[in-house]
Parts: structure tokens; C-alpha cells; sequence
């Protein structure tokens, strides 16, 4: 049996302050390191073991990763960190305080925003400073690489790859593997995982610092999921 | 040009009692933690920043990478960890309080088996819990790999193999390259570098948590090198 962990990051300071982050790099809370220290003790505890880790680029899924390891007394694991694991990107409404912007632009709309499987937040401009083109660590990618906004669908079309190319092969060579990103890109995962429809995988919420495992027979067909 | 840069881990607890390592996998103190901070903040000001880190499967070189990644907000550059870059194994006297091991031992035998290039102190029994056989971290590698003990000629021996198929084609491909790892694997990699003889090296102190910058041609010729 094989075993796949979705682990979200811990609460992040833009949690804490609502706002939209997207791929902004925002730290942890102190509540957020105790959650990610709790969700290592809980896989611990479980005997549910890591030996391949992935996560984002992005320090709040790479501090929950790094807690949780410690807390499992498992640091010395190998990681591969990917920036296709970041979370949605939310456009131009990356930083702005979701109660400000539901005065804006009126609750329906930011529901639209949040909630829908297709519909994208308003674009980022390439001269923007929240465009990842003008992030160091995206250099070298391709401009179609890189998102001005993105839906929820977008979101999984650029996790999908990663997940056939670089997790799937791992769990074919390593029993257990963790995965320490983001809502909607762990959304993503999810979706592929269960055969959610559309509807459906937008009704999924995945707590803060939750280990969600999956237990995969060889084929990597899910035989049974829960939380810890 | 491109840059390597050796960075020795921050004080452990183990440092701090005085006891030999080696391959024990001990925390970092407070210290440790603040040393690690620093060492980030001067790569940061100095402008050296990494594009691929190294460490070794030892949590108090793990961390102090972690902490200083973070100090320098690169926390999403690749790492490899690798059991190459562990400290020297340090036989059966891992764990003894290296002021007792003198009287036990007397002081010329112990300032034998630290500062001489290839006396190896009293080996590890394959029972003994701390034969690295016994711990899951090193699962899968040959009987021959592990060490009973070593000598800094053997710890040597085994860093040389990865410089050259491991660091050296990254160091191709990244022009910062930082390798976060112990006082006698940095070792090996500085004889190699500076091409100093079996003497020169034992007299080699590299101090905790200060970043070694070595500046190099393309061929990966030392061009110059100082401690920031």
C-alpha cells in the first residue's frame, strides 16, 4: 500500500488579517508553526511516516513542511520544491482585505471570485510588482508560464503535470509522500484523486494543518482517505 | 564567476557539553539558531545569494540552512540533502564528554585521534545502536558505505565522490552555489579546493556559522576566498 499526505499550511499572517494572498510570501503565525508542529506530532503518533516530501515555493507551505519534519524527527528527507504546488494565484486582488473588497465590488461578486470553479479575479498588470515576472524566483520561466490571475481551473491545469511528472513517479518509488502546499492547489490534487466534478471539488474545504491521507493501492487508485 | 559557499553549522548541544558527535543527530541551541540567522543576514547584505543548497542528513546542518535561508528570503531554492556531507563519524567515542575521554584515554591518545589525518578512533560494533545500520536514514546503503568509525582521511574518502558527481555539475549549472554542512566535511571539500597536503588540512579550523566564500573561475579553480 502506498500513501499519499495533503498537508495545508498552518495559519499565515495574511490568514489572520484576511486578506487575499494568493502567491504573495507571506510567514507563518505563531498559531500556524503550532499547527504545523501539531499535524508532524499527529503523523508521528499515527506511525504514518514520510520518506519523499514535496511543497511550493512559498515559505508558508516550506514552514509547515520544515516543522512538521522536525516534529517527526525526519528533517534529513528529501524534498523537491515546485512552484507549480503555489497556491491560486488571486490577480489583482493579492494583498487587498476581502471585507474591503466585498464593499467594492459588492458580496456576490467576491463570492464569484472565491467560490467558482472558472471565473478568475481581475488581471494583474506585467508592470505590477505582485506579477511573478518580476519575482527572481520565477526567472527562467516561460511568460505562458506565468499567471496575472488565475481560476480554480486554471489552478489545477498547471498542478496536473505535476502531479504525473514529478509526485506520481516518487509514489511509485516511495511508500509515503507528503505534500505540503496550499488550499486550492491541494483543491487540485483532490479533485484528481477522488474524480470530483467541477461542482463538487469547489464545496471542498481543507482545514489549516490537517494531515489528509490517502491510502493508494499500487495503481494509485485512493482505497480509503481521512484526516488526522 | 561563480561562488561557492561553506558554511559550517551553528552551535549544537553537544558543542555546548563538551561531548564528541559525529553522526549523532543533536539540535542547535539558541545560539546555534542565532549564529545560523547571522551567517543569512551577511550572505544578504554582501549581495551572495545561493541558487542551490546543499546540507547534510544531520539536523543541526539541516537547520542551520533552514534558519539561514530564511534570513536571506530564499527559502524556496532546491536542496539536496546528502549522507556524504555528514560530519566525521566519531566511532565508539560518540556521545562520551570529551574532558573525561582525556582522562580515560590521556590527553596525547585523544589529541591523536581529533587532530591527526588518519587514526581513527575505537570503532562502533554493528549491535551498537549508534552503527548508523541501526538507523532508518541510511536504509538501502551498502554494508561497505556505513562507518564504524572514521578518520578525517575516511570522511575524506567519502565527501570526494560528492563534489565531484553531485556539487561540482550543479556548480556548472548555478553560478551560488551553499553547501550548509559540518567541520570536517568542509574540510574535505577545502583541502580539494585549495589543494592543501594531509598536514595543512589538520590544521585547519573552520568556525561555527561564519559563511566561507570561495570565488571561482570556470574551470572551478579557487580565484580567491574569505570569510564574510
Amino acid at each position: 500500500m502506498k500513501r499519499l499526505i495533503l498537508l495545508r499550511h498552518g495559519q499565515s499572517q495574511w490568514n489572520l488579517e484576511n486578506r487575499f494572498t494568493g502567491w504573495t510570501d507571506v510567514e507563518l503565525t505563531d498559531q500556524g508553526r503550532r499547527e504545523a508542529r501539531e499535524a508532524g506530532e499527529k503523523l508521528l503518533a499515527a506511525g504514518i511516516l514520510p520518506n519523499y516530501y514535496f511543497t511550493s515555493y512559498l515559505k508558508r507551505a516550506i514552514h509547515t513542511l520544515d516543522i512538521a519534519a522536525t516534529a517527526m524527527d525526519r528533517c534529513w528527507i528529501p524534498v523537491i520544491k515546485d512552484w507549480h504546488l503555489n497556491e491560486r494565484h488571486y490577480g489583482a486582488l493579492q494583498g487587498l482585505n476581502k471585507a474591503e473588497t466585498a464593499k467594492e465590488y459588492g458580496d456576490e461578486q467576491v463570492h464569484i471570485w472565491r467560490r467558482s470553479f472558472d471565473v478568475a479575479p481581475p488581471s494583474l498588470d506585467i508592470e505590477d510588482p505582485r506579477y511573478p515576472g518580476n519575482d527572481p524566483r520565477y526567472d527562467g520561466l516561460a511568460f505562458e508560464e506565468l499567471p496575472l490571475t488565475e481560476s480554480l481551473a486554471d489552478t489545477i491545469k498547471r498542478v496536473a503535470p505535476c502531479w504525473s511528472e514529478i509526485i506520481e513517479p516518487k509514489l511509485n518509488l516511495y511508500d509515503t509522500v507528503l505534500v505540503a502546499a496550499h488550499g486550492n492547489s491541494l483543491r487540485a490534487l483532490a479533485k484528481m484523486l477522488l474524480h470530483l466534478d467541477d461542482n463538487e471539488i469547489v464545496g471542498v474545504e481543507i482545514p489549516t494543518g490537517k494531515p489528509w491521507v490517502f491510502e493508494l493501492d499500487d495503481k494509485l487508485s485512493v482505497i480509503k482517505e481521512y484526516y488526522l
